[in-house]
């Protein structure tokens, strides 16, 4: 019998920072000297996946093989492992379409001090055959492809998909690398893990570099399984941990390294987002026969495979894995700022509150500071909530009213007359209505929040959801600013969801008792800006989150993503409901007594999503994905008009008719 | 004789409205009946070419091909001319990579109500073959290429470059098309032009969207005119004009549309950034001889043939064509907004006087209003030289001091004492030094012009430029803040020749003085937020323009992206001055006496550039792009940590020992 202990080396990677990385790696490949055959790292572990265009930096290119030709000299050592890792590997003397040095997103194995050479490539490194170019994704900027790159040498692209044979203890393995896309081979015409199944590997490894979004971990589960039995061997996947950006939007990588037998059960799995090694033991007992693994059965992990049937959990089901999602980015990205402190405006509201217990749920209470700033439109009721929730958090607490500052500013700029110098142009400006109410959420924001944070030595927090921030329903530099909009990847719904879960498993076992006072669940969403915001009398946001959670996830996340023309269309054919799941005890009716109410809010969310809403979105600050359509780099949008097709106006006049 | 009238259609290009495209493109088409007998229109001028994600909204495309068979359906009227156009052309049946319905930037050639078939592809339309993925271009993540296709059919990729056999009066011409990037051909491995070269084309159209940037008409013109000769017939090249943007960045698009002949002269072009037709004859003199086009040279233009010479102007000597890119940017996209007045901050320093001269150069006085904010550490140099900026422009003025305001904020929030429920916890925070410098800005941007311009029915501008954006030198909430920062893009020794051109070109002319005081180029650049800012004293800025300018350009614009490892070398290596083409009489032995101070200098800056920086411009304004490498779009990056190399780390040392 010959054996292979593999270690799936889960590791935190640091974007942009390949001594950081390679330096951990370097500790990993000493610690299990003696002890693991294999060391498999993720996808770009040296440099750092999203790494902007540091790509175009020479000096960070050779940063990268330099550290590169480290970590296979490590192999070296007596008793060290093989390592298969990802990494950039650079052409000098040859272009990438940017007229820039040719650039691979790549894979090395090493052993005894040497780099393998690539048998179809004749390279000392595998390149990646399927480059994303989608959401967040965008490989094809920087990297050249093993498609290209076969095209250009007038070769086949399964040339270049091809077992490395790997001296193992007592024998050979023929060991087959993927890169992370490959493996999500279905909306291609190239198939790389076909391509590979047909030459027969003995054990294939999945190097990836995949963030985190709601419900990825079981598609991934099922595509991995079923890929798994297509190449008849053991897939081991292995995942980076951390957070990365791309200024816009913070993703969360969270490992979840996972090894499936030939028949698709999982065998091992490594634990969500921690800097991790998980060592399977993979073994052939008949020489010439089929390499299997190790199938232990651990508490709460049944070995049973995992089968491609379509697996739809209702919307609140994934909480859970949405809040360590949420807590883990939150907690990191802090970090990165090299501070510690937060400063939350507290208003009574359920955004705010969740925001609140969110951080609390990983800060010591007295780097917590939560600020209620009341004008004279807000109610004792919210005051009060701001001050029970602080209580309940046990952190520090403020109050500091702007109708002092409010009263400067309307003496200033109510009545203001500007003129010009020669006296032939004048005017006199009035601060009221909607600039009254939004120079009070800038008073908020740009005024107290931003002074205190910096007084604080803190950063303060972006509180709006993401139905907000569809519509620009917030003001610019009041309350849509900040460091992070941590829940800007969250419908309202989901927003009280992950509160209620806040209250019941994280405080509740924790302190014994909820945090978020049940009666932020139950006031009306309000901005309290004005009278007609009266929470006590139920008159808040002009928002129907039941509804317009819906109708916005239609227009930003919903697969083919809708516009007004097909809304219309089902309204019009009565299957509205249905489309956009609208909960079953909204009563449409009720809500749009006629076609002309029922255009007109479609119309007015519609012209604000592609107008304002655009314009609110560049200036935002980044949003920590959940979803799978997080907005900035994953929802790539332009500044201009809100279009009507021709097929929506037709339809319009008939309903009007 | 045979001969043909070919109109170049520049039009004004408006992103995802293909109704008021193709409307514009129907009324041309049937104004040139009877006249031309070719009209040529730009590429993806249907849909628009920087629409975001909008690709993925099926019922946007639908209604591109609505509008795409309504142009080809128009050239079956009496007397209607053949039409070439480019757009969306899609597949419903097939995939993209990106798992949605397959797309391609196509072009369509239509006679007779009939879209010719591509004799190649085999469709009624040809596709683009080289796809950019750098800078603000990513048709990747959309389109399908030629060579994506061919590769899939098992075809070649020149197999889809195939001239239309087009009939024209007296006979049939062979119409080769390309789509922009295909001319630009470089820098692939696959080369369209030389592929349509051999197949013997009459007249070539190149349907483009390209973007303006600084001194990128000229680099076109000699791209172009190679092109010509190469393919031994007629170029026309046909450039949409107008703005379109990717949110972070705003673009204009010049048009400047140019016929060449086949030996490179350019024999006809279209004015900048107009909406217009550019009519040329071509004709043919013998039977199966070349089409050549008629040459009459207009005054202002030399019809010699354009050369390969490399041509580096000097850095002020496109400042007129970059003037002009910021005028019709500004004004178009003020237009967009819906709005038609400005309200600038005016501080009396150069940037403000810049970005109000700008807007005075195309907008009534009475629709652009000047304020002056003065605190206790504003001068009155300063403070006159603002209101005599505006006595210049003729525009409105107001002084709006921001004591008062201050005073409230400093009462709040300096000692503002938060405790914790309990009481366990507690802290008294300071609003003083930088944070009280910060206060002052915000209160400026987020209290005080925000609301005049929200009051006025107005935006306000972001006067920030690209020097102090590099390392976030500004106040997020304050100075950097508003609807868009024309002056982004200018370092700032590019925002005074601005200054200059605007008073000896732009008013001199027209009002016969100049408007920007000449105290305002004198003074030393201030923030004025302390005593450290005395302008009267000569203290200012820690930016040392004539130097950063230069030191920020090699870490942002470089085409080899410089990092401290390079400067350091080049220090070390006492060649700086040339490698990043310091001011002559700038001396750097005087500016940093020590390798010390200059490596201190230098790490200051690139941790900024690298860490606030990043985090300040993910929440800054849309810049205006007039080279190529503004910030947004085309300058992606990742909010993380500056870092050093290993080679810098040694060569720092060595110095400093």
């Amino acid at each position: 019998m010959t054996s292979l202990r593999v270690a799936l080396c889960q590791m935190r990677v640091h974007p942009g920072e390949p001594a950081r990385n390679a330096g951990a790696m370097l500790r990993r490949i000493d610690e299990q000297r003696g002890k693991a055959d294999l060391l498999v790292f993720p996808e770009l572990c040296v440099p750092g996946y999203f790494v902007g265009d540091g790509w175009e930096r020479p000096a960070f290119l050779r940063e990268c093989e330099l550290w590169n030709e480290r970590l296979v000299a490590a192999t070296a050592q007596a008793g060290a492992p093989a390592i298969v890792f990802g990494t950039v590997a650079v052409e000098w003397g040859t272009r990438g379409e940017d007229g820039r040095p040719r650039k691979y997103n790549a894979w090395v194995v090493a052993r005894d001090g040497k780099a393998l050479e690539h048998p179809g490539l004749r390279r000392a490194y595998g390149v990646k055959t399927l480059l994303p170019h989608y959401r967040e994704f965008e490989d094809g900027r920087h990297f050249y492809d093993a498609r290209e790159l076969a095209r250009d040498e007038g070769r086949s692209w399964e040339d270049f998909i091809e077992p490395v044979a790997l001296d193992v203890p007592g024998g050979s393995l023929r060991l087959g690398v993927l890169l992370c896309e490959d493996a999500w081979e279905d909306d291609y015409v190239q198939k790389p893990v076909a391509a590979l199944a047909a030459k027969r590997p003995d054990l294939v490894v999945n190097l990836s570099a995949s963030p985190f979004t709601r419900g990825k971990n079981d598609k991934r589960n099922r595509v991995f399984a079923a890929k798994a039995r297509l190449l008849g061997c053991p897939l081991a996947y292995v995942n980076a941990a951390g957070i990365q950006n791309n200024g816009k939007t913070l993703y969360t990588f969270d490992g979840r390294s996972t090894v499936y037998d030939r028949e698709g059960v999982v065998v091992a799995d490594a634990p969500a987002y921690e800097d991790t090694v998980e060592v399977v033991e993979i073994a052939r007992t008949v020489d010439g026969g089929p390499w299997t693994v190790e199938n232990e059965e651990k508490p709460g992990r049944k070995n049973v495979p995992v089968v491609s049937t379509v697996h739809r959990p209702p919307s609140t089901a994934m909480i859970p894995e949405v809040y360590e999602a949420l807590a883990y980015g939150a907690q990191q990205f802090l970090a990165s700022t090299g501070l510690d402190k937060v400063v939350i405006g507290a208003s009574g509201g359920i955004d705010s509150a969740v925001s609140a217990a969110l951080f609390a749920s990983f800060l010591p209470p007295e780097n917590l500071l939560l600020v209620n700033m009341p004008s004279r439109h807000n109610s004792d009721t919210t005051r009060n909530l701001a001050k029970q929730l602080a209580d309940n958090l046990g952190c520090l607490y403020a109050e500091v009213p702007i109708e002092d500052s409010l009263a400067v500013t309307r003496a200033q700029l109510h009545e203001l007359n500007a003129v010009s110098g020669s006296g032939s142009h004048s005017v006199t400006l009035k601060l009221e209505g909607l600039a009254d109410e939004n120079a009070q959420a800038r008073d908020r924001g740009a005024r107290v929040l931003a002074g205190i944070a910096q007084s604080f030595g803190a950063v303060f927090v972006c509180n709006a959801n993401k139905a907000e921030l569809t519509v620009g329903y917030g003001t610019l530099y009041g309350d849509i600013a900040g460091f992070l909009a941590p829940l800007g990847d969250l419908w309202k719904h989901e927003v009280y969801a992950v509160g209620h879960y806040l209250n019941d498993s994280v405080f509740g076992p924790r302190v014994g008792h909820s945090v978020i006072p049940q009666g932020i669940f139950d006031i009306v969403p309000s901005a309290e800006l004005g009278a007609h915001h009266a929470v006590d009398e139920g008159k808040g946001d002009p928002l129907v989150y039941p509804y317009h959670d819906r109708l916005f996830f239609a227009f930003v996340q919903r697969w083919n993503r809708a516009t007004p023309e097909e809304i219309l269309e089902w309204y019009a054919a009565g299957n509205l409901a249905v489309e956009v799941k609208l909960p079953q005890d909204l009563d449409l009716k009720k809500l749009f007594p006629s076609a002309t109410d029922f255009i007109a809010d479609l119309e007015r969310w519609w012209n604000l999503y592609n107008g304002i809403g655009v314009a609110k979105r560049v200036q935002a600050p980044p949003v920590l994905a959940v979803s799978s359509r997080a907005f900035g780099f994953d929802h790539r949008e332009s500044l201009g008009p809100a279009v009507y097709t021709e097929r929506y106006r037709t339809l319009k006049k008939r309903l009007l008719s």
